[in-house]
């Protein structure tokens, strides 16, 4: 059953072999790639506001100041991360790049921030995809959270099923979105040139300032703009998107991802002005408390606020029942959940390399049954998931958290492009390409020392508000996936073959056990089974618990002619486990070079509610027996008719030789691997 | 840690020498085996009223005929007890009765019964209990729940524990509850025949009828009456209890019981109609909804009405604020959580005696640390609790689903009795004892039809109230223990040893498998342990999920000079369970008289998040292989620095033998079976 409904839930497993890439064109890799950054538009231009309306209405004049930092800022990473594409053309990402240039503790840095950014995105796309699609059906309101859970549930289905993040159907939604951006942005400008401005529905209402926001001076206004700035460079996230998926791009790789960086780039910054400039011509309004909004009166607190992407296009086409409005509305909660499907692509393998390199559970590194990362995929919806519930899928409140992380691999990037360079400068002498890479120095020097900046105003305007927990997150993350990576190396180099020769050798002599509790047909069973072991010494051993029990046992032993000497050990406080271990281990003590071969009979039920029914003191007695040194443990097992059912039917072994063919080193049936590639160290 | 914890709440292991019996005077006796039907005098009468009220005061000149009812009920049941006494002195109690005479699916029905009133025992008093302290300090009122299931939990740690039933402090109590209520009783005469009846607090309340249960008349009203005796039939439950005890009385030991039987008979009937003729004299008004008292007005639904022990205390010894009424009270309440301690000796004991024939899991039969039966302890503590919490330990629901077991018992081991003696008449000659047995046959006769008649009328009363859920556990529990019987018979039965020599006789060959997932110490280890093993044929087998992978491992394999030859087989759906069971049936397939032995390479860590840092496919795949006939499944541990802390020191092994002694069949260590008994059948 439970497979049943995996089948039904995942669809068929999948061979190996069905893994391959197809390589994109350039008009395809654009959505796929950009539509994280691209879909921030919908929501950076809101955040600025939010915060800048803290003060009331009269602050709202540095937006434009505010939205030309951003681009230039914009600007610089895009043109830092040309460099990336061009020096590592293997999609690596930032990870790779701060890993070989500023060493693995730096590269881990980096890991964990986007670890924790791609639950971010995550979380941040799907809130702002349900609060466009409840600004259009306002409806909706309550079910909020229901929906943004929901949206992760389906983004976890689908990509547990191996959607490829190269299937064409997910480029339409993007275009979808920039187009219908431009045409929104176009047409609202020509109505302010034509003199027929765009009215947002929120222009008539005024704000009152937050107590204590009111007419801030000096520092505390530098604050409240830088904190207004943080949020806005929400535009950047997911701009390294392009740069660790070169690989996918058709040759020549690096130049075509170099034009697509530089083209979504360009459009991002176009979308994200015209976003910004019609949201202040049409005088969007908008506040974190809508009580705060003048005009409103008592019902503020079941108003629900429009996003300001869905004001202003309510405004240019004619109101909130325009074909306009909601094809805009469509398209950009669309791209939205597209842009946190592409954190189910990144995520999960980016913990596969990271498993890869021994710093997170090797669960991680395995394909599933349809070949996608599963453990990765579940493990970001669980922490996704719980993250919109806390935050009751609030993207002001979760913005908190995010770019953070975007910004420390922004700056560690750059830092370790710089010293890229600096290697490449020391090597190289053709002129024209030390030209090349002192200009590309220059960039990323100029790159690492303004995110790094921004790295620094983020931190220090949004850690109370929420970020300490993505910093606290990252740490701990960083913390353990070093402790990982040690008990890793110290396991391997524990379990490593010192002395082959040596330790082939068979120990001298081998001490059988068998354990009898009763005398049936599983007791017997092992007991020839043990004798076809051909042990050195063979004997069995009861635990007393009950005398009169052991007496019969004894007597069924003579009665059947058993000539396996039979011991007792007593057992006055009932337990089975103890005594058993003490002899076991007073064996070992007298003849430490000897193993003991402990034979356990068991007998097999096909149902669980069976196992309720029979002792589990044999599963306990196994596991801890696994901790004897020099014991090997034996379980002799005996079907219970009822556990043929269980036992599930299985197709013709494949690669079976028959017996009657010789058997020997040559002889493997081994389909053979099939390239020879260099040779990985092999891991459990 | 958990160690010690369950250290500190059960305290130290005891050795299984350490259980004896005490034999019991009467005068102790009385107490321990009495509590249970004595304390129900705190809620017999009330239960009665609480009916009665339902039609408002009108019908209450009911109450001394049904109290009659209730008091020729107790006559007859105590009478027909002592018959029980007489003839199986043994202490089986109903179920031994009835299994006996009757066969063993009515026993079972008895077992099932009585288990579920055993729980309401516990529930029905605990409540009870509470509602008395709640009578005394009404500020408790809301913590009703919470106090209800703590002591639940206290009861349950001092079972645990091994409190034993013999314990004199458990006499007190029920001394105490006695002496209090006579006392109030003579006090409460003496005062009503010299003039001064003493006036119950809610004297002066008037009763609004419930909707529909005003002048009824006919058949209604018949109905009213007969619900309102089958509540006060609450008096009864217990009465059994002496009959499971005698084998603790001292000699001559039927005789003792029987007395005491009688005695208590007296008391509760004494106490019984005392607290009853008080109820009526002192004019105690009690309703199940204070809202339906007259001259409350709005303060009704903060209102908690005093108990009936507690309001005739009170009017009896002047005021709830005397001495008497507070010795009264908590009497009261010490008496009904030492009846629910009564249910905590018989619900395991029953269970454990079920056990031992096979009708409930052999879990149920063991002793624990403590000799107590704990899992028994454990589960009626956790039903118990259930239903309080369910029923917001509110007494008058509760008591619905009780006293349906008790009366199904009685009347089954009545009809019991009735075959018993016919059985003894059939072959008894002696003229004195043959009139001895008619009489006692006749007892036997009128208590089953009486008990029987008052069986159908809690049925017919009380099924939609409540007792339905009764019926149905007690069905659902004897439907289950059949179940468990059929599956223990059909388990010994396929398990019993046939032809012992043949069972005995090795396999022809034994084919080897160690299974290879990298060429590390723990592979080598098992590698040279199953060489030491002497297999007809021994090879190792990889699974090959990647090529890569397996490529490194053949190169390694020849680097060592690994003269086993290595077999792989192919995963394309990257399994590796469903290749190694495919591989293992293959053999099977080809000669399936031989056995397999495959030797599994395992590495044990110290602690349980190591566990998720490795690859758990080892126990799903030695759980798997177990389903597959002929396999002998070895784990070769190795065991990681890491695990040496977590491998628990054990002290000496207190009875093995130094390897230079002679071994055979004659040197067993064991210290012997103590008494040569009856030979009882063995089980797992």
């Amino acid at each position: 059953m439970p497979g049943l409904l995996k089948r039904l839930l995942i669809g068929r497993a999948m061979r190996s072999e069905e893994l391959h890439e197809t390589l994109l064109p350039k008009r395809l890799a654009l959505p796929i790639f950009a539509s994280d950054p691209l879909s921030s538009v919908a929501y950076a231009t809101q955040e600025i506001l939010l915060v800048l309306t803290l003060g009331g209405l009269s602050y709202l004049h540095f937006t434009p100041w505010i939205a030309a930092a951003v681009v230039t800022l914009m600007t610089v990473v895009v043109l830092s991360y040309r460099q990336v594409v061009y020096a590592y053309p293997s999609g690596g990402g930032s990870y790779e790049v701060v890993s070989t240039n500023l060493g693995p503790s730096a590269g881990l840095v980096v890991a964990a921030s986007l670890l924790v950014d791609y639950v971010m995105t995550v979380t941040v796309s799907v809130a702002s995809g349900v609060d466009n699609i409840i600004s259009a059906l306002p409806a909706l309101a309550e079910y909020r959270v229901l929906m943004a859970v929901g949206f992760v549930a389906i983004l976890t289905a689908m990509n547990l099923r191996g959607v490829r993040e190269s299937g064409r159907a997910f480029a339409a939604p993007t275009y979808l979105f920039i187009g219908g951006v431009l045409i929104m942005v176009i047409t609202g400008l020509i109505r302010y040139v034509v003199g027929a401005a765009p009215v947002a529905e929120s222009a008539a209402y005024g704000i009152v300032p937050r107590p204590g926001d009111a007419h801030l001076m000096g520092l505390a206004l530098v604050m409240l703009v830088l904190r207004s700035f943080s949020s806005g460079c929400t535009a950047l996230t997911g701009v390294e998107a392009i740069s660790n998926g070169v690989p996918a791009f058709r040759k020549p790789k690096s130049t075509n991802a170099a034009t697509t960086l530089a083209a979504m780039g360009l459009i991002a910054i176009v979308m994200f002005v015209g976003v910004t400039a019609l949201a202040l011509i049409s005088k969007v309004h908008l506040t974190d408390d809508p009580c705060r909004l003048t005009g409103l009166g008592q019902s503020c607190t079941s108003y629900t606020q429009r996003t300001v992407i869905a004001q202003v296009a309510a405004a240019v086409f004619g109101g909130e029942h325009s074909v306009g409005f909601y094809f805009v509305q469509a398209a950009t909660a669309l791209v939205l959940i597209l842009a946190a499907n592409t954190a189910f692509n990144g995520f999960p393998m980016l913990a596969s390399i990271l498993s890869r390199d021994r710093y997170l559970p090797h669960q991680l590194h395995n394909r599933g049954d349809r070949l996608a990362f599963s453990n990765g995929i579940l493990a970001l919806a669980l922490f996704s998931a719980a993250l919109l519930w806390g935050y009751k899928a609030n993207v002001t409140s979760l913005i908190h958290l995010y770019i953070l992380g975007v910004f420390t691999s922004f700056t560690l990037s750059q830092l370790g492009m710089v010293r890229h360079w600096n290697g490449e400068l020391r090597t190289e002498r053709d002129p024209a390409l030390r030209r090349r890479h002192h200009s590309a120095r220059a960039i990323n020097t100029v790159g690492g020392f303004v995110t790094g900046l921004v790295l620094v105003i983020v931190l220090a305007t949004k850690f109370t508000q929420g970020a300490w927990l993505a910093v606290l997150a990252a740490t701990v993350l960083w913390v353990m996936m070093r402790g990982i990576h040690r008990h890793y190396d110290t396991t391997s180099a524990e379990l490593a073959v010192e002395d082959p020769a040596a330790e082939l050798t068979s120990p001298p002599r081998v001490l059988a056990v068998v354990l009898v509790s009763t005398l049936h047909k599983p007791t017997m069973r092992a007991l020839a089974y043990a004798r076809a072991a051909h042990p050195n010494h063979l004997e069995a051993l009861t635990v007393s618990v009950d005398h009169d029990e052991t007496a019969a046992l004894r007597e069924r032993w003579d009665e059947y002619g058993v000539d396996v000497p039979l011991k007792v050990v007593d057992s006055p406080y009932r337990e089975v486990t103890r005594p058993v271990l003490e002899y076991v281990r007073a064996i070992r003590r007298e003849s430490p070079r000897d193993i003991v071969a402990v034979f356990i009979p068991e007998y097999v039920v096909g149902h669980w509610w069976e196992n309720l029914l029979h002792n589990q003191s044999a599963l306990w007695l196994k596991s801890r027996l696994l901790f004897t040194p020099g014991v090997m443990v034996t379980s002799v097992p005996w079907q219970l008719t009822s556990s043929a059912r269980a036992a599930r039917p299985v197709g013709r072994a494949p690669g079976w030789v028959r017996r009657g063919e010789p058997r020997g080193p040559g002889s493997n049936n081994s389909s053979g691997p099939r390239n020879d590639g260099p040779t990985r160290s092999s891991r459990r």
